[in-house]
């Protein structure tokens, strides 16, 4: 009788897991294995929510974005005071349920839970592998994430679209983008899409400085600027104290905002206008989901494809404990111990490289 | 010595002005004219701020969205209370560049300047006709404005992103799209991009029935809900004395935000999880100033060029008092008073067709 | 019981025939219809090969191009020599099938034999009703057809993507787009895709008349030249005793690749250098089935959700021996008669506008 | 005063080549040199054909496919027999210009040209720096190059358009991609857009697998079958003696037209129809030059800037004769040599993934 292997999607999705979840069906069932998927990611588990998936259940959904199985952010282990420790439940539920093994497709918090189970549950449900999934580029273990790639080119498809309108206004267009403690998407996105000011959270943004360059912008005669933020961008604290960091701190999102009513402010009281009708401007937005929709990129289902097609592998050759991962152009094994603990954050050099292109450096 | 034509865009940017500047400037070079475009709509005209546009100016410019001379919301009679009338300075500016006829590129506010300008303004600068421009669709006098088809497919494809990460959520997404005092790009987009609830200005909206729609799809195991609404939405008064329309009133916008919060609370406290973790889930977002930029569509770039090379042609054919128009398949003229006035709405039986596609008629 | 409504989809698909699907089983359950789709057209009547459809079977199937139901190019009255007459066969099938009803969703063949099973088959088999489609946008009766907006963007879009290409290497680059009879797209692709030179069916071109354009464009500094051609374009052969005419007669399609080498010979021949390694080259393409394929844009998939939701109004109204009809923003009927018989081609003012704008008028 | 470097772009263009122009022109006159265009590539080497590039020729360029400065395939080095060695040529302009150092993009012949004039030219001219660009993807010495994932994407884009209408006619529809001596656009558009067979010119195909996989989809109820397939794929010839490789021998191109042919032929020969008027049917389409055009991806921008950057970079740090390279998500430095001599070709581990997709392992 074919062994049955429960996969599960975590947090939020990322165009790409649709390809993951093809690719382990497929190779799963070539390898002699039943494939089931539990709906909503470990909230699934917890209620031993599970449904078989057959061929004909992933034909084609590679082209769409989502998870066809549902995701949710129900934890198993403690995240909060208070909040109880559910794995000993989801171990009892993985092994009522009769499974050889679990594929969990997710980020930080998944994977995290993930590697637990595995090390704490050890004898008790230990065959269990990971696939990488953060549309933010920000887990270790992995040169890039799926759904990153998507992400990044609806990011700088906005940006593309925002010049136009921008220029013939003379505005300063702020463009909040997806990421609270990594500023992958913002920093590939800012440098493809042709933004002028790009603010990552890895290195706080000084106001003043932002308004210098808007300032010079306008002087050299480009009349408009556009700029992108990562929702998690902080401001230095030390040079502003009586305002210090009016975002950010209670909520994300919010730092566009922010942003562009001191800007339009500061424009108005510092600036000469070039004809006494002349208002200056700032406008902001937030691209929130829409950054997570939608048919993945080329890039992400090849991705994906590959990472499903590896990670049943993995279970194929009894290699638990780990995840799937890319490096160069190889689909290799690494620990989930490696993938979690720290974020991968945008190094310095690759800030800088950007801050050439903004004429910065 | 070839007569002078001035050429100006008003009021907020729409895909396709480039293109009616461009055919304005290739027949008008053609029929013997020299085409001049004012800087920043009528804030051109007060400043005499003109620049000769020549072949080489508008090659191509038909793809790029936005206006290549510029747009502002200056105003030359008063709007408001205490505001000047400025029209008479317009005028000497008008004569003083020895401009034989002007062409104002522009929306309800921009041509019903230029038709107080030609009425008021008769004997001393009447040569004047009108381009419709409006991203709402909503002039009167002409059955689409360019900009219109370009918006309604940027927000069905941000509609259709939506779904996917929606559905894997099992969320409620509310989308704020453009639309004052007009529903037309909300009915056309959510028609298209498949929304299941479609809220226009023309039709209060009850919230009550917002949350049965939205119970009732859950219910029938449709375990999301994609809600499209104008920014200038409504609700009915009535049945909420005490929290009566708490948005829309002081400022446009924020009726997405407004229904989120209201429906996330509403589906907690009346609504049966499907397993205990569950948890119901609203969110919002407005496409913004996105629906403004980038490439326009054939539909806009072709109608924006035959509205152009037509503009020039009233002024050639001394039809003054006129705009260009869209009637059909064929550009007519039709007076400049028949377009600005009231607004062109949408009509209740358009509304009822999106009623049946939504299962509500 | 309900009644029952067959319907069938024929010819050549196009972006948007799935809205008229949807639109058609939406409404017509809503009036109380049972509606059965015929597999493959006119083949699906004479097999009685038939399937109900649901609501289900319609859930945002407006996204997808092409038609659940499928189509093909049968015909039941003979069309050539030696074809059998299979129109009593039809005609008895669906009375067999015991249909109130059937909707004919097809161009000018599939309409001309709706047309005539209502005109002959009077008394036998008369609830008949059309939907016009065609994708070249040439049927009378109707302003427009769906497929044929999302057809142009596809071909604009093309062309818009070979500026660069084609300017980087100083080529000429032909493209040939769909139209046997009428140049619609190439004429509306061509003005939206800033093509330098359009050729249309409708207007017998001239092989030396595109060379002198080319060539004074290599003079004038502008060393490419992108030329949309319809496949079904003929030259004038009066200047060309010899060769004449060498594409077209026989086959459609080869137009384009039979310009491109002779005009890369001639420009050889016929043209100076502007250095001496330099090569002058043409290139042709044929954009083909793409032109048909994929999502529809907003306007087919509102104009088809229209046309289905009224069709089967007519079907409820009694209104046989019509078609749905645009005119103008409204959704009218007109006889089947209208619309079949003649082809809706390019006028000729509306060539002249793409003229003015090629700088060839 | 500022040394002088000349940049020059050669081959086939490839989307990413403007984003590789601006990163070299910013970073460049940044760290204090003059950047100078050649036109048309070695072609302008040898007219000393040469232009200044400024910042402001530069902007937003990165967005644009093609290139700014021309290409061309003049070689300096003889190709085929009877050819002149003009690299002394090149050599005495390249002193004569005073240019500091030379940085060549492009591909196999660009590279290979610059790396003999390095080599060969030591003590002549040896200030050579490459960068590496073929949008085949089948360059050594890097994980990537640019303009292969706009290829990919704009390849992928076409298979997914052609499913609903190949389905829809149940056909079988064979998509010629690029590729004369490696499968990397077809393999990874094909495994993204769903092909059902996809053919590279690393393993020899076989018409009669071909067939055999058709059939068992028509019969297994999948009435339509998309083939991707190279345009340098070759036949196994051993098994048809009579008409061994019909194609590809003589010229590349063609292979498409050639199994759409013999396949629609031995479908009507050796299928049963599901119903007497059926139509086995192939088609073929080749996607030509549309992969080579518009605006890059973010990769593509991205990838092009970062080389660019760094091409200057090695530059300045007189690290001639080597040329930068993609290696997992760095920027390095590889030597001239080992990027030529040899093809990049698709590995066997990397088809058999695809296989897996496709059910054939």
């Amino acid at each position: 009788m074919a062994k049955k292997i429960g996969i599960l999607t975590g947090g939020g999705d990322a165009p790409g897991l649709n390809a993951v979840i093809r690719g382990i069906v497929i190779n799963g069932i070539r390898l002699g294995y039943e494939i089931h998927g539990f709906i909503d990611g470990w909230a699934g588990v917890l209620n031993s929510n599970i449904k078989p998936l057959t061929l004909a259940d992933v034909e084609d959904i590679h082209r769409e974005g989502g998870t066809i199985i549902g995701t949710s952010r129900t934890p198993i282990f403690p995240k909060k005071e208070g909040q109880k420790d559910r794995s000993a439940e989801a171990v009892a539920s993985l092994k009522k349920l009769g499974l050889y093994a679990l594929i969990a497709i997710g980020g930080e918090d998944t994977l995290g839970e993930a590697n637990r189970l595995y090390n704490d549950g050890k004898g008790e449900f230990p065959n269990i592998v990971g696939v990488p999934k953060t549309i933010d580029n920000d887990l270790n273990g992995t040169d890039y994430t799926f759904g990153f790639n998507t992400s990044v080119n609806i990011a700088m498809e906005a940006l593309d679209r925002l010049h136009t309108t921008t220029k013939s206004h003379h505005r300063v267009m702020i463009v909040e983008i997806m990421g609270r403690n990594a500023g992958w998407i913002t920093l590939e996105a800012g440098m493809a899409g042709g933004a002028h000011i790009i603010l990552i959270p890895e290195v706080k943004f000084n106001f003043d400085d932002i308004c210098k360059i808007v300032k010079e912008r306008y002087e050299s005669g480009k009349s408009y600027t556009i700029i992108a933020v990562a929702e998690g961008c902080k401001e230095v604290d030390a040079t502003k104290p009586s305002e210090t960091d009016p975002f950010g701190h209670e909520k994300l999102g919010g730092v566009g905002a922010s942003i562009e009513k001191r800007l339009e402010k500061w424009l108005t009281e510092n600036m000469k206008k070039p004809y006494p009708e002349f208002k200056f401007e700032a406008r902001s937005m937030a691209l929130g989901h829409l950054q997570r929709g939608g048919a993945p990129t080329a890039y992400d289902r090849i991705l994906g494809a590959r990472l499903g097609l590896n990670a049943i592998k993995l279970v194929h050759e009894g290699k638990f404990g780990h995840m799937v991962s890319l490096r160069g152009t190889d689909i290799v094994a690494v620990t989930l111990q490696e993938a979690v603990g720290t974020l991968k954050t945008v190094p310095t050099e690759r800030y800088e490289e950007a801050l050439v292109f903004l004429g910065l450096k």
